[in-house]
């Protein structure tokens, strides 16, 4: 059922074609400089590309001044790479003609496809069916090109390749915006970060992010990758490029658009209110081990970071230690630091004592400030000698004033210094508007950070960043069932649950009309409508609570029946279950749902109304083990009322452990496909008594066999 | 008991001297160019200040090549501000010279004063008396100083401010941090951004920011302020300039430091757990009318979208409108205006049909995606035109893409020609690293961004900005109260809350060992220890719920009073309050208390253990009226629970704004001084039965008379 995406990283054939082509077509390119077609042939003569290139254009004998072909089949080779210009219908005779003669890559500039509606999506069968049949690997459609620096290959109408000098390096990129690899290019360039390639992945009709980057692992020139997501496409070889890069040491860390409301578009399900696609995403990334910025500047800055701080499971709050020129610039980082999670703390007195011992004077409070002495060499580079040696500190953040502007060499130097001499991790804010001081920074490898903002961005995502947890589930990259989904009734729910262990209330079933049975539990009870399509029960007035006897349920029952048959007329209620009331200190959600793009995913949340008003709630890719279950109920706040808060008695968390990872598994049943699940609420009981599910949701179907 | 600040805005004697001296002496000027306490004498000559310059040091005849003067007194006049440069001690004597002679303001470098320690203290307090008493005001201690830069005056010590091409313009800024007026400097300047005055104001022992902002307010070349601020000490300053600033329609924003717990540090009291200094801060800046960014970078953004945007009262949400010519630059600002409840909305059918009138394809989507014919002038502006008239948009963003960094001037140039035919507000985010392109939008006065987060964050702190409000309470510098804090019990918090119209529980006390009287109202009952002493009975052992009977309560009563006796043992139990268990749609929190900083403040919060774990309240200053109170009672998320959330029958809104107006006013009691007031919870009834207090708790003094 669960199989690895098949993804070769002895870089194959496509990706040599795609990042390595010794020749290249450019198909539909222009003469007409100010039109977009016309920039590939521009940049690629510009950058001084080695391998041959061949415009093709039916309508001109030349174009840029250049001998055109009139088509691919009249070229004097069959190039490794064709970059197709055209617009959407012209572009996908051309993959055509490219399946024909054997060439194996091709990239599509225009739109036109599954974004442009169901006429667009007509075209993108049609693409798919024409590129599969002919072996053809395609980039896009949609992709403003690809960029690979070291070979000068410039594949692309991006603008921002016109520049000159490009920044070559070992950051690889990957990005669903074709504009935004351009911005990144710039970007990088301003801070000294350089790049071996950059790919603009369009729409991933076919090559998706995961696959091209994975391709590319084997590359040693290759140190990173930076990610642009817009949507999480593909997550299957997403995921499996990440584990990749986590057993190479290869950080990868991402920008994802979709932080708000108004990007998040999730399937509706009874749980849909709950999970948004954002933070789905947010788990997934995390738990593959790709460091997730918050800012875009972040993505720029991290890599360095990412590269000094190995991620490692941690078992205690990470640490900073701040070192200053400048108590309002510090003061800013730590400010930011800490509304993410980051404690700066102060040196401890054996630190104390050697930088008194080095004669350094740091003064008493949590960042050690130098004043205008640190803007001294040697007093930067002995208390930075200390700082690094200390064990307190996971890292150590120097910030820098002043001087930083008007003497960017001299400013750094205790810094680049240091950076030769100590391999644990420290990083600089640099406070004033200093780019060439970030520059010597950039170069000397020391991460560094022109806003306080972003500072505590990529200093909390690199801490949070941790390798791939070893019992990853490997995402199917499909699931096939055969019949419709199905709702469970609450009582064929609840044998649901007690087949993986969990607890539910007593239930005892009762026919309207019939004599009310002695109960194997006393009074007070509930009664409920039993019918599997009837959700939301309350809603139609199938609930009544608090029943105290024989006489009252008979009446109950008649109510519900005759509710529910006004409101619902299409049912005819036949049986009602009834449970005892219960309490517990408090209660949770319980879900599985499996998500479109991720797969499944279990859900803790705080239950009631709160769970929606707050958003309180932590995901996880299912299953999980109890450590993970039990770092879910860390995660949501209104756990803690059942922690020994406020001398609260405590409640049966080793039990809710148990109940998630309970769910978390039913994502794996093999006699049939649990497709949601949900326990909503489960009552929590005092330590020691258990957790009890008193409602329950279930949605299943049947695998194709 | 209120009364307005005494500050005058016809700047005073002392502002003139400040910001405007015609001579100026620098005491304790050192020779070594490599010490700070060379720096001003260097910075005022390479600036070319037009007055007069008296260095001034005890043991060299020329300092800096110039002749040195061994003291004040020998100088050849009365300057008309000395920096004095010296250690603390010195300066203290320094200034009780400045006052012998008449110069009428000190500004002093040194630190150590109450900032270390008690040593320190007693330097501050003999510093105030020096200076009160001979008349001098003095800015600082720890100032690095102040700069008029139209008038050359650089009269700091900032390494900063040795910048050639100092950027002169006509923001005005006041800062805690003597090292950030140097890091706004150099931003601003890369960013084109002009400086009529910055001032490090220090410990504010004498002079405060509002006092020295306020004395500009009539220079008509200041047009906007900037406050860097790290705590709000002489709230009642900022708060009197923030009001003159309003009514001349000179804006003013604010970076405050503390957004973290570890920066907050507030006197503990029974609702200290609830409101922590950030938050009152926040509450009191925009209560003034004070945008507050939360991004560094912001702070340098926003005053040409403040001075485009005026602060105006809205009646729904604020709407902007996206432009741009790249899809994925665009959709980062989305997202972060989304997240922080700006909403990017689409054309209207009327702005669609003249966009198409005009030539421009802008899509079909919520922003107007010009693609790469953006690029082009005529079709950027056009589609600027249309926006710009378009009455659904509050703002217009326009999305820069590469070529604002190849042809800077060219790209920005239908933004630039649109500024100057259109007066709505209109902003520009630039994509790619391009600061020329962004020199030139601010050149034209367009609000310009180079990050997503900033430009989102700026955004939604200009739409967040409104008039102070008409009722502002102007805040007592201090009020002044005799005798001891002292608790009220129970019984005594019901009749002071009854008297401003609150309802409360119905009320019968009981002695222990006497008989139980007939109640006025039904069982079933709670009892309570009845002790202005004990203010968490719960954790004495001090209620009992649910007593169902007289026999009951009397064992109640006894179990009460015994429990708490042994728990307490210097505590008799003389007498139980008791009252009708009662229940209600829910429950929340009103609160007053005075704050140290910002005087009497009223909170409304979720109520029970919510209050805590989700900080889930709103804040104002006392005392408000009902339309502040309905709009606290909207910023609680936890109320929604009471606005027919979900169906759930709907809460008394109306009587609960009544009741936080009701609690509010306590503030200005005139018998005396409630310090602190809470009811904790107060039942929330359904629509029409109104709220009713069930625990409450007052802290009271008596005035001074």
């Amino acid at each position: 059922m669960i199989s690895l995406p098949a993804i070769s990283t002895s870089a194959p054939h496509w990706a040599q074609a795609l990042l390595h082509p010794r020749s290249v077509a450019l198909v539909g390119i222009s003469d007409d400089m100010t039109k977009t077609a016309a920039r590939p042939l521009a940049f690629l003569r510009r950058a001084g590309f080695a391998g041959r290139i061949y415009p093709v254009n039916p309508s001109r004998a030349t174009v840029q001044g250049e001998p055109a072909f009139p088509s691919l089949s009249a070229l004097p080779e069959v190039p490794d790479h064709a970059f197709i210009l055209t617009g959407t219908q012209a572009a996908i005779t051309t993959v055509e003609e490219c399946g024909r003669l054997g060439i194996p890559v091709a990239t599509i500039l225009a739109g036109g496809f599954s974004e442009a509606g169901p006429e667009g999506a007509v075209n993108e069968m049609w693409l798919k069916e024409v590129a599969r049949r002919h072996g053809v690997r395609v980039l896009g459609p949609s992709s403003i090109g690809v960029a690979n620096l070291k070979e000068k290959l410039i594949l692309t109408a991006n603008a921002a390749f016109s520049e000159p000098d490009l920044p070559v390096g070992s950051v690889f990129v990957g990005s669903h915006s074709g504009s935004l690899i351009g911005a990144l290019l710039s970007r990088g360039k301003a801070r000294g970060v350089g790049f071996a390639g950059l790919v603009s992945v369009g729409a991933e009709s076919d090559l998706s992010m995961g696959e091209i980057c994975a391709a590319t692992l084997d590359d040693p020139e290759i140190t990173g990758y930076l990610l642009f997501i817009e949507t999480m496409r593909h997550a299957d070889t997403l995921q499996a490029f990440a584990l990749q890069a986590a057993q190479r040491g290869k950080p990868v860390a991402a920008y994802k658009l979709g932080r708000s409301p108004e990007a998040a578009e999730l399937a509706v399900s009874h749980t849909g209110a709950l999970a948004g696609a954002d933070d789905i995403a947010d788990t997934f990334l995390r738990e593959c081990g790709i460091a997730r910025v918050e800012s875009f500047e972040g993505l720029i800055d991290i890599l360095p970071l990412l590269q000094r701080l190995p991620s490692s499971p941690r078992h205690r709050a990470p640490t900073v230690g701040v070192v200053t020129t400048t108590g309002g610039g510090a003061a800013m980082v730590v400010d930011q630091l800490a509304i993410r999670g980051v404690s700066v703390v102060a040196p401890s007195d054996a630190t104390r004592e050697r930088l008194a011992a080095a004669g350094v004077d740091g003064g008493h409070g949590r960042i050690v400030d130098l004043t205008l002495a640190g803007t001294r060499y040697d007093v930067m580079k002995a208390t930075l000698d200390v700082m690094l040696k200390a064990p307190e500190f996971d890292l150590v953040l120097a910030t820098v004033g002043s001087s930083a502007r008007f003497q960017p060499d001299l400013a750094v130097k205790p810094l680049v210094d240091t950076a030769r001499t100590h391999e644990r991790p420290f990083a600089a804010f640099v406070v004033p508007d200093a780019p060439n001081a970030l520059l010597h920074l950039a170069a000397a490898g020391i991460p560094n950070f022109r806003s306080p903002e972003t500072c505590g961005d990529v200093i909390a995502a690199a801490f949070s960043r941790r390798p791939p947890r070893p019992d990853l589930p490997l995402l199917e990259p499909s699931y096939a069932t055969s019949g419709p989904a199905r709702m469970l009734d609450e009582a064929e729910a609840y044998d649901l649950f007690r087949s993986v262990g969990i607890t539910h209330a007593p239930v005892a079933l009762v026919a309207p009309g019939t004599d009310i049975p002695e109960l194997p539990f006393p009074y007070p009870v509930v009664a409920k409508v039993l019918d599997a399509n009837i959700a939301h029960k309350t809603d139609v007035g199938g609930v009544v609570l608090g029943i105290q006897d024989q006489a009252a349920l008979a009446r109950a029952i008649e109510d519900i029946r005759r509710t529910v048959e006004a409101r619902r007329p299409d049912t005819s209620v036949s049986r009602i279950l009834v449970q005892p009331m219960q309490r517990g200190l408090g209660e949770a959600l319980i879900g599985l749902r499996r998500d479109p793009q991720v797969g499944p995913i279990v859900i803790l949340a705080a239950g009631g109304v709160f769970t929606e008003l707050y958003h309180d709630r932590a995901l996880r890719l299912a299953p999980v083990d109890r450590d993970g279950a039990r770092a879910m109920i860390q995660e949501v706040r209104a756990m803690k009322i059942f922690a020994g808060y406020r001398g609260k008695p405590r409640g049966d968390l080793d039990a809710l452990t148990d109940a998630i990872v309970a769910v978390s598994r039913l994502a794996a049943l093999r006699d049939q496909v649990v497709l949601d699940a949900e326990i909503n609420p489960v009552l929590i009981l005092p330590e020691g008594e258990g957790v009890v599910a008193v409602d329950a949701l279930v949605r299943v179907a049947e695998y194709a066999r």
